[in-house]
This record gives C-alpha cells, sequence and structure tokens, in this order.
C-alpha cells in the first residue's frame, strides 16, 4: 500500500501545500535531505485554531492542532517530491508549542504529529524530535513544526 | 557579478565576524553543509538594537535587526570558506524574535534576513525557514538566526 | 585515550539513556549525520533540577543542569553507535533555556554543556551552536538541548 492510500484509508485529505507567509520557499533540498520550512496548523488556508496551550486550549486540542499542522508537511512534501513514496526517512522535528505560563506537557502536544507519522509511514516514520515551548508563534498560531526528511533521489 | 560585489553595490560592509559568546565555533562543516552558529545584530562589536518586539520594538525596527543579524552570519560563512561565491545554496534559516506577549508578527521581523538572502544570492538564497517567539534572548536582542548553508568544497 | 576512559577520568558515569517522553526515537541517522532527540537534565529516571532561570535558578545552576543534559545525549549516541570513538565531529547544538522574563544570559547556561564536550571530545568537540530562551520547557525542566553529531560509518 502506499502512503497515499493509506492516507486515503484513514481518510485524510492532505490540504494544499501553503503558501510561505513571507519571502521563503516551502522546502530546500540539500543532498537527500529535505528542509521542510515551518509549518502551523492550516486548513482551506485558514488556521483551524489560534490560542496557547494552558490557557485558551488544552492538550488533546493542541495534540489535535499538531496533526493538522504535520498534514501541512506532508503537502509540501508531495509538492517538492512528486509523491510521497521518495521519503526514505523523517528524520528529525521540532515542535515549538506556544505555551502559556506554567505549561509543561508539550511532548503530549507534539504526539499529535508524531503519532501521525509513525501511524502513516510505519518504521520510516520513526524521527528523531524536540518540543520546547514558544512564547508566541506566528498569527498565534498554538503550534509550529519543522522538519527534516531523508529522501530517495 | 560576485556576491561581494553585489554586497559593494548595495553599499553593504560586512561587519567584523563576531566571535562565539561563549565555549563553541562560529561554524561547523559537515560534508558540503555549513552550520553556521546563532548570530545577533551585532555591529562594531555592540548590538545595534535590544528590546522585544511588541514592547520596545516594532516590526519595521525588527526588520532591520534580522538584516543586521544576517550580516553577521555572511561575516562568519566568509570567515570559513574564503570567499562568499562557494555558497551553493542557503538551505534553512531559523528566527528566534524576542517577542512580548501578544506579538504575533515574527515572519515580517524575520523577512529583513530572507529578502536581504533573495536579493543578494538569488535563487541560491531561495530557503526553508522558520519563524518563532522566543521568550528571551541572549543579551536582550530582538533577533537570533541560526543558517545552514550548502556549499561547493 | 578512548572517549570512554576520558569520562572515566572525569569521575563522570554515562546516565541511563533517556526513554523518549512519547512516540519518537532517541536518535536517527540520516547518512552520516546523527540527529539526537531533545535532552534535558535526567538522571537516574528523574530531572536533577527544575525551574527557570532567573526565578528559581542561577546560572551556575543552569550551567550545571546543561552539563547533566549533554550526559543524556552521550548516552543516546553511546547506544545508538555501540561506541563514542565513532563521533567525528560534533556539529550543531541548540540549546533551549527555560527563561523568565529579563533573563539573558543563555548562552552561560549552555556553556555548561559546550564545555564538557570540548573537554572530553577536544577538536571533535568544537561546534556550532545556537542558546535561546523559551517559555516553558517539557516538565519544567531548566535546559533541553538538541544536537547534530557527524560519525564514522
Amino acid at each position: 500500500m502506499t502512503i497515499e492510500q493509506k492516507l486515503q484509508e484513514f481518510g485524510v485529505v492532505l490540504p494544499l501545500a501553503p503558501k510561505p507567509l513571507a519571502a521563503y520557499v516551502p522546502a530546500c533540498l540539500a543532498g537527500d535531505l529535505l528542509f521542510v520550512s515551518g509549518v502551523l496548523p492550516f486548513h482551506d488556508g485558514k488556521l483551524t485554531v489560534t490560542g496557547k496551550l494552558g490557557q485558551e486550549l488544552d492538550v488533546a486540542q493542541g495534540y489535535e492542532a499538531a496533526q493538522t499542522a504535520v498534514l501541512n508537511a506532508l503537502a509540501i512534501m508531495l509538492q517538492e517530491l512528486g509523491t510521497l513514496e521518495r521519503i526514505k526517512q523523517i528524520v528529525r522535528m521540532t515542535g515549538h508549542v506556544a505555551s502559556a505560563t506554567g505549561f509543561s506537557e508539550q511532548p503530549a502536544v507534539i504526539n499529535g504529529a508524531s503519532d501521525f507519522l509513525l501511524k502513516v509511514f510505519g518504521d520510516a516514520g520513526r524521527h528523531a524530535r524536540l518540543a520546547v515551548g514558544a512564547a508566541e508563534l506566528p498569527l498565534y498560531a498554538p503550534v509550529e513544526l519543522e522538519l527534516i526528511v531523508q529522501v530517495n533521489l
């Protein structure tokens, strides 16, 4: 089963690849490493949710936002690579979580993205990871993800 | 026209490559990827500006600080590579913006660096990017940039 | 003298490699770059210290926490590589420091990790670096480190 077929099976429709918010590109390939720009929980050109964890949002909402954000990363990869079959390994993901004072469950939030990658990619989705608490994020997004992916050239 | 000639044409004088603030090196090459240490808006050995966006500083001031900071990254690359002509591609930039509560325009700030890279390097300056809001930055700097660059060996 | 012998000479006992806090892996190898997941100052399965710099903790305590955290990164590398002798170069370290408002000495804190790497690895420990202030970190940890390491295959 291809990755695209798996996404279908899970009932997942990828969003349009997000347009950069500013003067940069969605992803840049160096050797066989694809560096994907920061992605936010966009769907149909809008953030599905805004606010900080530990304030407007709880962990379950953050988890869902992280999953939505990672779909945007997949949409970028699809756009850049032509097919998600070219992904050899999700190498590293950094998850920035907009965190109100006292919120320390960033890993549980970013699991929304990690769990999804594991489910869809299997072993190729097993990535190194970092989760940190940001003071603020662009457009009041609750999460921003950054991925490095190894691809088949 | 070489990159150095372009910089001259734009009236840009690179600062001295900043000395690390601590126990590390300005850049580290692994394969053909040059990882540049975090740079702040230094000029003549001093920060040109301090403070947080959304508090002491507005977007225009942050934009200028980001441009100043990226000049420090170029100064490091020049020092490490001998010539900026060896730069094949600016691959990824992360921009940390010292953000007061409620400030969410990090991308507009980091554009000060991205716009400059595009102007000077053209296609080779088209990078993946991440902009996040930091609670605090070293020396009360408003922005800190981190770059990964692909070089010709 | 091997790295392991040096650690012994310095009286350093590596902790157990930390188990990921969530749905990811401790490290991921892509080509000859090992991307290590975020590490916290764990020892014997517990954080040795919690709190923010500039609030509960001073620079000396943060410095020590950074050293403890980097031991966890070494433990992961040892687990992944079999021996620390395979480390060719510590390439890049990012240090996130949980920072109370007004704390701007992130570099002095992260030196706890950088100084240790230089002491143990010599030239191979000379890394590019970034130190930033986080609003919050997982489990109220004071520091979180992320490393990229070049290894001999």
